[in-house]
């Protein structure tokens, strides 16, 4: 059995891991970390797991946690992982991180976007990034894997095969993402309040969300050049869930649906969490939900030359504690769905 | 392999059997009965099932599916099941019921709350009430199991021990329920449309509903004689659960809080289904949701005599397709959590 | 026109007198005071009422606004207004508190459920309770006037005519009671996180709510003698509303529908603001959003002899800011209708 | 007064326009016509309007009502004000039609859009594109107005300064829009139950949805030249409100924000129904709810050099039936205002 330690077990990722973890045939759960709840019943925190999960919670202790655990799961705000980890650490356990604070390769750009300074760039280079479907190989190796954001899995997905065949010209490509509010975490904040949340849409963080780098530098690699683009996202009235509607124009006339089609084959035919929905079907956050899909569909507009392309996951499974768990798999050589073959909630 | 077949597989319940049996691993689903559908793949209508389930609808024709199926669950409307049941099909399968058909013992009573004819009241006494915490033993030698309403798994197992025990007067009972709409089935009805449901909340069936009879009779078994309850449903802007809040006089002056707990665990100390909360702890909707729990709470109200009794359940799960796979655990022997055992979801 | 301030505007109460003041034609508002935005623009905190209010908060001064104002609302935390008031003040203005302040008429009923020290016991015996359809007459001679809780004003007004002519026993009122989320306030509190409430239902204060000694005091008159009963308040996924579901049994063998009927029209015939539904209607709190309406129905079940009665309201409106200014009216001697001849917005 | 007629009525649109009527000043309500409900009291359909509506529904004879009425609203589907009007009709009283039969110009775009054929193109010249900030002074001297649609209100009034200007190049518009249930109206269709509804997000008629033509002729009279642009609407699990979210690339570079705002304070400056938000403030649909107001915000991405530009309105008022009173206002020569000044509702 692999041992395996949270820290940030009481945020809503932490718990979506602890669910997971809890029907995952091969692990053992020995650590809830939690700063704000240490020594409290876990039961008595998220209530759900009454006559589940008996422990209490531990504190944020990576170094203790190290002795004992053999992957250890940071669902932390960002600059925890980074200013806890160090060698010793990695010699003795895994680390998938659930933050940001190792998806980023350019130092300078993580200060930039997320205004702290990084405690361990000497990591960032061995440090993978865990979108399993793009770097199982990688992935199976590290020693520390920086699981990837919520939007930016969703957004990557959809587009990376557009981008890697050159279907589209990534330097038009408009990412409009719309997530369940689960995604704002589980802070006391007053723009989270129900009554501030429901009946409401809005965009936030236009032009500045800390997402745009993390795209941007993964579409990169499938484009071979850097490239910039315009994500936006949107506050939805509903628990989970995150919906990715992204455009840009063919990179050609006369690219026919066919393919495009083709694309997504080529690189997700044989993938166990992607689904390429028929011809004109939109994906929809609900067909996803609870697991660890991703769900994909396109359009191409024949009147504006442009690709309309959707993708759909959870953003609390496949955009975060689904994916550290696949991630998990791969490094521990288990098969890549075990204990996340979960058929999704309707309705 | 138990091979297992859904008359109804299309609605709500229909689909959460569907959810549930694709995990299930003792059971192999042959036959996605819908009257509707009849000839369209299963996935083309709940698109959740994507790549999950092949399966192109059947039509409902019991007798057919007899002759394949070791077991048959009807979600389908009244009348269904007692229209199409017989002898012969009841000796080629077993019949698990998640319709009204088979609840009540008494013909006059399911013909006056139903308005229609029983067509086979022949069949109504060796039919089991399968609320399996009650009807354990009789439920794995029956024929046919009619499977509890949703409201009245949760009104019954919230009340049962304390009427069996004698705390509280089982004529001053009023049971309160709220139930997320999904309970209300996917028929394409003005009053189940989001823009009526949504921001609102409402009583309906009031002194009318048709789960009051059911729970009337089963109440009546433990209070060892006929009683008479109120039971009020509302319709509750969510997708799934339901909430019990019901009201009784105690029984005598000085009964005290342990007497109460005491009785609770007496009868369900080890149900693996039901959660006992902790003192002054009110159950909620949310932390059952997806799973099979019933999670019971209670509050003494030394001020006015009374006993605040609370439940909380999954409707589409213990209140339908859960406890329906529970009744065929029961009835193959299987252990009774086979492909039950699953963590509510939150958030 | 009437000089109006409000201590406590930026609470989801207060900002709800904003909206019913600013269009009413006899108001002119001259304070917005909040602790919290001291000196920030409304509008960029209620950004609904861009270029529809300029003001800068000002503080929660209540002496210096009472040399400028007729009429002062204090939207306030409990304590606030009986810790500011004085006699001075009450010379120079009047005040209309929807806090908990002046409501109960026994200084150890309040001190007992609320748990603070009443800082001005003095004017417990002045101050009227602003239940206009049942004070108008006292209301309008007021200083103080004791602005009625939500729960409490559904609750009392739903029941108020069938204690008062004696046809339910008051001995067996249990009212459930269900609010949306507006009511818990705009407090950053975990419990009120979208998340948390969202897709959610739950009893609270099950037994120990503060309301029910108010609710009880006001029947207690209507009953001629004190009584106790039980209130179950819940939290529904919604903004606005309050549905009451109340239980009595009959106080007579042989009480008619009609009789049910008569009462309510004996005392709301001429009700600007309640409207009694039709037989067999029950009320929904969307068909009284946004207005001060307070809708009543009910349904007399002689199987068990039993009423259920049921009444609907907004909980900001008729709930907490509409009576506010129903109640100005009445002080000032307006059409108790003047800014409140509201639509209700349906869906 | 204003003698006003509505057919289609009982729609969510006629509600609303029942609602704004009934408090507007200048008009007497004295038809409400539905094919579906004639002969039924309208109150009885929607119980909101208890007490305030006593009307029994009358049929949809758009002659006989054109011998009562001044104006006559149609809140109906495509097809049937095209199959009604005639030039009897419309010598006798005003139309304002809330469907797409007049607002294009031309008559093959409707009938390839809309797949019905036109039964009074001959009324396409002289019919007003009702979009009171652009068409002023047309709109008071017209026989017909064509109402806009929710989505292309919202659409047009968000970029058209920028066009206009010449700050945008009109070949890079993409239009990201969410929209509230309530848009996809009263019928009883499977896709608009709460449960495919809520807690669900989804993109629908992507690349051919009917507003897009719309939206493309409009635009292209600020551009003076023919457009094509892309129109995304979703789905989103509230009742009420639009958020347009609108990309384009700056028309050259250097391009400042100053000169983004002057644009539009010079179109909307004094626009009584448009508000300007402050720099870095996003619109959200809450902020009007209820009202008749579009709210506008606005981002230039200097890292691509394009502006995304953001408005917000309910999609019942100015959307619809508000938009329709507005042109009402000004056919009659009252205030633009009148029965319009609203302020939204929050939360």
């Amino acid at each position: 059995m692999i041992k395996a330690g949270i820290i940030g077990a009481t945020g809503y990722a932490g718990g979506e891991l602890v669910r997971l973890l809890l029907r995952h045939s091969e692990t053992e759960l020995i650590w809830l970390g939690s700063r704000s709840y240490t020594g409290q019943r876990y039961a008595d925190i998220y209530r759900n797991m009454t006559s589940l999960e008996d422990a209490v919670c531990s504190d944020d202790n990576m170094q203790s946690l190290a002795e004992e655990a053999d992957v250890i799961f940071t669902a932390t705000p960002q600059g925890f992982c980074a200013g806890a980890v160090n060698d010793d650490i990695l010699k003795k356990t895994k680390i998938i991180d659930l933050s940001a604070d190792f998806r980023l390769k350019d130092v300078k750009v993580y200060e930039e976007w997320y205004k702290i300074r990084h405690a361990s760039p000497q990591f960032l280079d061995e440090a993978v990034y865990g979108l399993c479907e793009l770097n199982r190989k990688k992935i199976s190796g590290a020693r520390i894997i920086a699981n990837p954001g919520c939007y930016t899995t969703c957004s990557i997905l959809t587009l990376w095969p557009l981008v890697r065949e050159g279907l589209i010209d990534p330097d038009t490509i408009i990412i409009d993402a719309k997530s369940g509010t689960s995604g704002a975490g589980r802070g006391e904040k007053l723009q989270n309040l129900f009554c501030e949340v429901n009946e409401n849409v809005k965009a936030y963080g236009v032009a500045t969300h800390r997402h745009t780098p993390e795209i941007e530098e993964q579409l990169s690699y499938a484009a071979g050049r850097g490239i910039r683009l315009n994500f936006t996202p949107h506050l939805i009235p509903m628990n989970r869930g995150i919906l990715v509607t992204a455009y840009a124009d063919l990179a050609a006339e006369g690219i026919r649906k066919e393919e495009i089609r083709g694309a997504y084959k080529k690189y997700y035919g044989s993938e166990p969490f992607i689904r390429l929905l028929g011809d004109g079907v939109c994906p929809e956050t609900k067909w996803v939900e609870g697991s660890n899909f991703t769900d994909i569909g396109f359009c191409l507009d024949e009147r504006t030359g442009r690709v309309i392309a959707m993708g759909a996951l959870d953003n609390l499974v496949k955009g975060a504690a689904g994916q550290a768990v696949q991630n998990m798999n791969l490094l521990f050589g288990l098969p890549e769905n075990t204990g996340l073959d979960i058929v999704p909630v309707f309705p």
